[in-house]
């Protein structure tokens, strides 16, 4: 798999040889490492099987190693599953908090890489990651504010605000949002552990699994169920358009490969909004308001390293 | 009634004599003017009952006029009811769209001004206003990002981050998100226009005056309607807290007046996020996290002053 060229950053940046930077997207399935050199082009990049943290780090790490060899990697940054601390001030930053996937539970991923390769690390979410991605070279670029929603085996969500992923408190944590649940219509109690029918506990794959007993993969394209998920998503949408107003909107993840579920979330946000919202994104336009990702499978491990350009 | 004095600017200024700002707050009832120094110190304030446009507009441009005379007014910040059209781009920048105050719909609030007055004008929405006043002055002072959120005749939210309030495809309009609406409980269908049972619909002064079909403040403090009021609240400050991240949460409007709703609000957000975001704002420390307004009746007209400083 090779990585297509792109465009260059329209930051001016001094043109020096061989300044190169990382990213990593580190996922439940797989990590992506890259390279990238300044005039953005991938140098070189590799995918591995997450297994342990300490041999999917290490094979992280001697991918790295390579280039810190003849001093032209500068930073590395990485993308992470969650929920992971991003916070610099915390104790525990640079790790993976608690989490459902065996053994990674409270594991370092900054600490031994900055150690390894003594380069500046920047840390954040996957999502935070893939909406920067996009927000630099994909769907929403140069649309500021823009969202980048995650729907699959979680649900996630991250708001590129003034170029950066939005950060408060905390991370926003916008896939468990509550919806209307009609239990009439579904009386499915919802999977979330923490909230039940949460917009998580309700259209996640997580969920469409508890809901079939079976791979999300095995619903059929023809189940009615599907508009049931669609009005789901449409419902948490129109909720990010009220309250972020973004100037595009990115459907990534699994379930959204399903391209027929966008013709029915646009028909979805269209009757929920209403005409409220007058804006023609919202309502002839809403085919290019309310995409996919265009860097496809690609967003986490580009925005990682463009985590670190912003850093810089 | 007096303004006490209110804390220096932070932000450098330099130092001269009589550079004079100027504020406005357009409420549906009343219209306060007042004029600031470069100490922070208000020189003069008015307010008047909103009468017909011209009438109302005529008396604040009497009022701010007397500070021209001598060259001191640099700039007026503008804070409106609205809905507004505050995108400097548009044709229709500076007008009060359809509002369902008589004789209102239309009218064009900033050009009389600026050309009665010929100097910088700001316009912005009533609660984009008032938090930022909060946010330079008040409850959220210095905490960015922050939420502001007024439960009046309607619900409205103004977030503010990197020092001023959020604006993307168009003004946030988080009034009318959706949220779980259990008709069992509550068979009330919702008093929104547009949407039904949105936030607004279920929760406004407006909504509140519809189902008990007498004016809210006509319903005792012992009615078991706030539980179902803060509930609602609680889901929508949730939701916020969720997608947004603020590091606080104002919550003013002539509903909050009672006090006793925060309580209740503080126990439904916990309920409702059930540990999930971890961090001590939401547990512990919930009380100072979720809190009433500092300026009170002022945080509209002063915000509307911050909003020039901000576009100096």
């Amino acid at each position: 798999m090779g990585f297509c060229s792109l465009k260059r950053l329209r930051s001016a940046l001094p043109i020096m040889k061989n300044r190169l930077v990382g990213g990593m997207e580190c996922g439940g399935t797989k990590f992506i490492c890259a390279v990238m050199d300044d005039t953005e082009r991938i140098v070189d990049q590799v995918r591995f099987h997450t297994t342990s943290p300490e041999e999917t780090l290490r094979q992280a790490i001697t991918f790295f190693r390579q280039f810190v060899k003849n001093d032209s990697l500068e930073a590395v940054g990485i993308g992470s599953f969650g929920p992971i601390d991003n916070d610099p001030t915390s104790e525990t930053f640079g790790r993976i908090l608690a989490t459902p996937k065996p053994g990674w539970s409270g594991v370092d991923v900054v600490g031994p890489l900055q150690r390894a390769l003594g380069v500046r690390i920047a840390f954040d979410t996957d999502v935070n990651a893939a909406a920067l991605g996009e927000f630099r070279w994909g769907a929403s670029q140069g649309l500021d504010p823009s969202l980048y929603l995650t729907i699959g085996t979680g649900i996630g969500g991250g708001f590129i605000k003034d170029g950066k992923p939005l950060a408060g408190l905390v991370t926003p944590e916008m896939g468990h949002i509550r919806i209307p649940h009609d239990r009439e219509r579904d009386p499915f109690p919802g999977a979330c552990r923490f909230h039940g029918d949460c917009l998580e506990g309700l259209a996640s794959g997580a969920a469409i699994q508890n809901r079939f007993h079976s791979d999300p993969t095995l619903v059929t394209d023809a189940d009615p169920f599907w508009d049931l998920e669609a009005f789901y998503i449409a419902l948490a949408v129109s909720n990010y358009v009220l309250t972020l107003s973004p100037k595009k909107i990115i459907l990534g993840g699994g379930i959204m490969k399903r391209e027929f579920l966008f013709t029915k979330i646009w028909e979805g946000v269209r009757d929920i909004l209403n005409g409220y919202v007058s804006s023609r994104s919202l309502l002839a336009g809403i085919e290019e308001y309310i995409v996919p990702p265009k860097l496809e499978g690609r967003s986490g491990v580009l925005g990682a390293m463009a985590l670190v350009r912003q850093n810089a």
